[in-house]
């Protein structure tokens, strides 16, 4: 899987006493860091003032010690981690700003509240003009701006923050998992077509709100349940719950099913569906799409592996593995100036000769965007002395552009929107390319009442797409 | 002097080609450094984008090589230096934080804009809680972001930047000078009293913008005039300039003295008078006030240095030096545990014995704040052998809070709201202790057309403040 | 497997024109820094010049563009990765120096060499004392500055560096692979046991020499053979190779077997073995030895992991993964303060739930060193629903110190001195647990002639150790 | 003052009892770093154990609170401080390297010591040989590893490191101020000739050594003497003070009067003599040479302000300022690219047009070098309008190399070789340059038995140069 990137990663914690609630937030947004890597913050909550920490760079290099400390007594906070879009409506700005990493701090006449949201807006570009109309002013790009801006209007109007978000809730379409926090109360909402992912734990009587339950493992809270589309839950210190839920008739839902292709950690349970089991059936319905012969079923770390177990156990040939990939790599390092050296010393993996030497290997990736990474594995084991080399992909051809919080927002770069599978087969230089159907990777549900958007698949949204 | 800091510095550039605009507002900034260490930004114009970097931190620490490569082609650039003040209008958010660096970037319906500003607005929470009434939503605490909501609401009403900003003038009061960025334009302006300075130069046909003059000499410009009390200037890439000035009629002209006294770089000179001249003048008139036979006159480094060379001149005993100043001391060295050296450590001065010993000793500074750092400065020289300390102050008595862009707002601390003159002398251990006459701090005008605002020391305000 | 440290990987490349070699240094270092992470260096040869880096820290921290670039055009480069050993030979001094950092640099009154040294030598206390004795001194604490004392006492005598090398190779005992650089040679030898390994390769005409094949892969060489037991192998800048070899007789081949089972890369070759095809290997062994009915088979990442593909494979057991590993934790996280959680927080492993419940597990993993890091695993396999634990060791029972370049110098911490197998099972709650038996482990030479050190599992070592 | 560097400083402090001697010998180095920044050092004793620190860096740098809380318990420290030498003995290695930062640490049969050495040996070329010749092995370019080796060499002929340091003070040759550091003693010596400066105090029972007494002051300890030329002084725990003193007949007095122009700090005394007086009196001397009619004097910062002040108390001329030094300025600041700007945005200094203006100025510097500096310097006068431009230097033309631990080593770049001091004062655009005869600057040992090298003025060194 090459480039593609999930927008966000939200966390949010409150309790009736100091529990250094910033430092569950770090170690919370450290297992999200999938989730974005270019920013992260937490805003924590100490008595009447709000402690801000936010910046550009992984979870480890911003928060240390000093802010830990400073935190110690926090009894609530918020946090979120980012990957900028590259859909961003904004106006003459560059968007890796410092300025737009999250949560951000709002005050107005009644109250302040910190905001992290995760999901992009359809209606972004519309809701901005109208706020701007009204003589609005934007100091970011992010549309959590204008998320902040319609909560004030409406807490002005109901002076009920719960209400204020309730409503907004109508006025935006798209994605929009977000966790609003406030002194006294945290308030988590989930959009009601339930893109993005959003759960709720325990942490011996703190309440919890996460973009994903290895958030909640990862402090050792106890996970409760999903926020369901169309849910608002808020939670006090005393960890009393309010719960509004829309009318979802008519409303499709539509829960991103790359969240359990590529995005989510194996260890998440979303919408009470197993990462790592909907991976590990992806493979073996992959598989049974087309049994093939094959000496060694392989995955491509880190995100086909789970559905190479798959595989492997469905059709029982051995699983093992192509790459050693090197720990120790930096963001930083620049390798000797020989061309054909850095891409494989760049992708971070080196062919495990002894494994692949004479070997008929199946392949298992859980996506095609542009094609070059995979023809460069396939010809790093080729090259270490594979015979065959079937590459099996757990997602259908990936042909659409995504408007619910991913950076891809345009068709050309998509490699199965000029080629036939026959032609990528050739391109990225593979024996065979199977795709998993579009209905077969419907089946993952496990017979829940789970609906997904599969809209990069099909080009059929939930929702209608402005442009 | 201890413990006293102005606010901000400000600067803008425009051109109508290249010029890296970006690295000269950097270097612009480093010497605009005195007024404002906690936070420095730069907004570079690119044609058509803002590229932004702003951070906690000195300028030489946050203005990379990397940035100034990315904006060598820029035409275009506006800058800030901060220091945060303690009388935030926030509420519920710490202070010292990135999110509040400037300068601060606006987009609206019409425009996108950035926003230096240099002053404390002393009308501030009303504006804010009117503009909150309306709906108004804060991200920051700063006075800035107030002036942004203003200025896009009169651009709204307007469709014009000059008069947006100059209707501006009239809805806030107190300290307010700032530069405002755009694509096409950058519009300079300062408030109606006049309390915190601005000047403008040119640059090889460049339009150059600076807190201090001093700014324009580091980066090769030629100073043109000071922007005056109540004036809006603005430039476009073409060096064309327009002004706007606001009758004064009735206005009080309050240019902090202090800027004279304390802040401001001996360098530059501000509305016409030379910082330095000024300084040496206080120094003669200390004398003349009370001539006092003495071995050597020297000045505390290094802001009562400047008057000290009056002193000298003016009395005709020596100028000498009693301390070293450790130019690699850093600011986070921590030393042994003794504490009583801890203290002549921290200042970073050494006593200079063989200067000292046996000396009858004139030591200037420009004024008290709480008196630690004299009291402990007088007995580095007891110490070190000095017959006789005769402190002189290069100012009055400092008793009252300043509202216009320093951080001292409560009288709390000012040793000389709980003291006499004669009590201080005894508190600091020294063997005399002249202040410099408010009349004759108000005479280093030199005959110009200068108002000073003295309210640190008279308590008198040029305009009214509302508590 | 737990805190067991290899000493060191060295690296060497020789050409006749200016290649990068200290870039291709560089590379090669990154793909063995899992032999040591304590400390990197290189000297790069520029005619006439040595130029050196070497610090404490990680391969990407220490070699950035700057140092890259300056040796842009070297043709001979040496460098070393390590970790300090525990059994230094030095008298009052901490080892974890970057004074101790490798390759060290030597000049005497004939040349000057760089030194990488992988190993410990077990005579390194007598020939210190004889070194000492004669008026030698001592700087570090490194075997190494031993053996370049040996060398320069041996070049004044023979006037030629080959065989002065190879007369040290019969003065020290113990582990000692090593490359001595100069302006024209560069010069590889390995102890006449064979301890540690080293090989050579070819790129473009360059020589080059690894401890690891892997690193010659890295940088795209092309491996040509190991360097013998007792060999020394020199390389000219044209390419021109000469050999010299000790006679074995009666010299014991000791390779240790521990490269194969814990310390070396899978993909690399050593004496003509694969790791990845060893470690295999040791998993079907395992196995056969007791032929367990489970559900699933992980291997404990990273080291267990091709062992446990091997017990899948014989089994017929499906492979799968019981664990997370989170890829952002750094190095100086910190983690919130509830003691439970810190330790899985610690290990970087989250428990994939859904693969693990209710679950009969096989987990297999290298060794058993304190038993602590085991009991962890086990605890979290429980606690995520396992219904069985069997562990499976692809190892005998380590029980004895190694004397010959790792950090295991005594028996007190090594669980099994204390307890049996049962013993064992019980402490680290397993429901099973089976060892690798000793004869099995050297079943792993698939015919070679090689001849392994099982020094820490049987006590027996192919040299005498004088304690 | 241009591009000439003092190599070292050396600091020890010995006591009974933990008192965190490496944060007493951190505080010292940071009042020594103006005799060397490049590298910095310190070894501290804990009871038989010898903890390191050193690197590339500045003092601040260097020693963070992880090191000095490590250290809170030791006893015993010695440091150094670094600039690297041009003239290093070395084959073929570069010099800025971590490795040859100082104290080195030694160990050897007998014992284990730390080496901080100040100076340049003459015949360290002819030692290095003989130690080469005898089969020694160099590991560095440092001087110090030779008096290391003589050291021990002494060591195990007396068995007694006093008798051992003071035999070594008879075969170098050349500068040579050292601190040597043991568990249980410190022992100092200083050469025969006495060309750097080495010195003694007493804090609260310890015992302290230094190159300069800024550091005795600096920690709050009490000056006791000057180590004597051709002395050591040993200090145990106890504070008990064992000294020997070599026969100084026939011998030359050599203390480098340039320490008093230019190295040392103003607030030292070296050898009975103030710095700062010995300044002011060659300013005094500048002035009676040469009496001038002018309206200023000024210094050139930092070096030159200690003369001037004393040819203004001399000459009655007032002294002034010309320049204010940007202190935010820091090591990396790349200023925009506008060459003529860069000169002084380099030197950091700013001219001070309202001091200058109209004025006829006598500017004093301690030396002049290559004379660019001067000529930047006087060239931004005459810009900001000096009528008169009179250079006064504070010692006689710079016209030989020095052998005893400074920087310049080669005639070639010397202005004053290639100039008389006519064409020199035209070369820089002076309006009259004096400089101070030799025998003047000799006078300033106000009647003191202290014998000056002045060789780098007048050819002739107390010592025979063998090159």
């Amino acid at each position: 899987m090459e480039k593609l990137h999930e927008e966000c990663g939200i966390f949010g914690i409150i309790a009736d006493r100091p529990i250094n609630a910033a430092g569950h937030a770090a170690a919370a947004l450290l297992s999200l860091q999938h989730r974005g890597q270019q920013s992260a913050g937490i805003v924590a909550f100490d008595g009447g003032k709000m402690i801000v920490k936010k910046d550009l760079g992984l979870v480890t290099d911003i928060f240390g010690q000093d802010f830990l400390d400073s935190c110690a007594f926090t009894h609530t906070a918020a946090g979120h981690v980012r990957y900028s879009a590259a859909r961003e409506n904004g106006i003459n700005t560059t968007s890796n700003l410092s300025v737009n990493a999250q949560p951000i701090t709002v005050s107005h006449k009644c109250a302040a509240f910190s905001l992290s949201h995760n999901g992009s807006l359809t209606n972004a570009a519309h809701l901005r003009q109208k706020i701007a109309e009204k003589g609005g002013v934007f100091y970011t790009t992010n549309d959590s701006e204008i998320v902040a801006v319609l909560i004030v209007e409406q807490c002005l109007k109901t002076h009920d923050l719960e209400k204020a978000v309730f409503n907004v809730m109508d006025a935006v379409e798209g994605a929009f998992s977000i966790i609003v926090g406030t002194e006294d109360k945290l308030v988590a909402a989930r959009d009601k077509n339930g893109f993005r992912p959003l759960c709720m734990g325990r942490l011996n009587g703190a309440t919890v709100f996460a973009s994903e339950s290895c958030a909640l493992d990862c402090i050792g809270a106890e996970f409760v349940r999903d926020i369901a589309a169309g849910e608002l839950v808020s939670a006090d210190k005393s960890g009393q719950i309010i719960t509004l839920q829309k009318d979802l008739k008519g409303v499709k839902r539509g829960l991103c099913v790359f969240e359990y292709v590529y995005f989510a950690r194996p260890d998440s349970f979303i919408d009470g569906i197993s990462v790592h089991a909907a991976r590990m059936e992806m493979g073996r319905l992959l598989f049974r799409q087309k049994p093939t012969n094959a000496d060694m079923v392989c995955g491509v770390p880190d995100s086909g592996i789970s559905a190479a177990y798959g595989y492997a156990e469905e059709s029982g040939i051995p699983y093992g593995s192509a790459f050693i990939k090197n720990r120790y790599v930096g963001r930083t390092f620049i390798a000797p100036t020989q061309p054909k050296r850095e891409q494989m010393v760049g992708s971070k993996l080196s062919p495990l000769k002894a494994s692949i030497l004479g070997k008929r290997i199946v392949l298992v990736d859980d996506s095609i965007v542009r094609g070059t990474t995979s023809a460069n594995i396939i010809k790093a084991l080729r090259v270490a002395g594979a015979k065959e080399v079937h590459m099996r992909i757990s997602s259908p051809p990936f042909k659409y552009p995504c408007y619910f919080g991913t950076d891809v927002d345009s068709r050309e770069n998509l490699i199965a929107n000029h080629y036939t599978v026959d032609e990528i087969c050739r391109k990225i230089g593979a024996d065979s390319l199977v795709y998993l159907p579009y209905k077969d990777l419907m089946n993952i549900k496990f017979g829940r009442d789970v609906g997904f958007c599969g809209g990069c698949f099909d080009g059929k949204y939930p929702i209608k797409i402005i442009h």
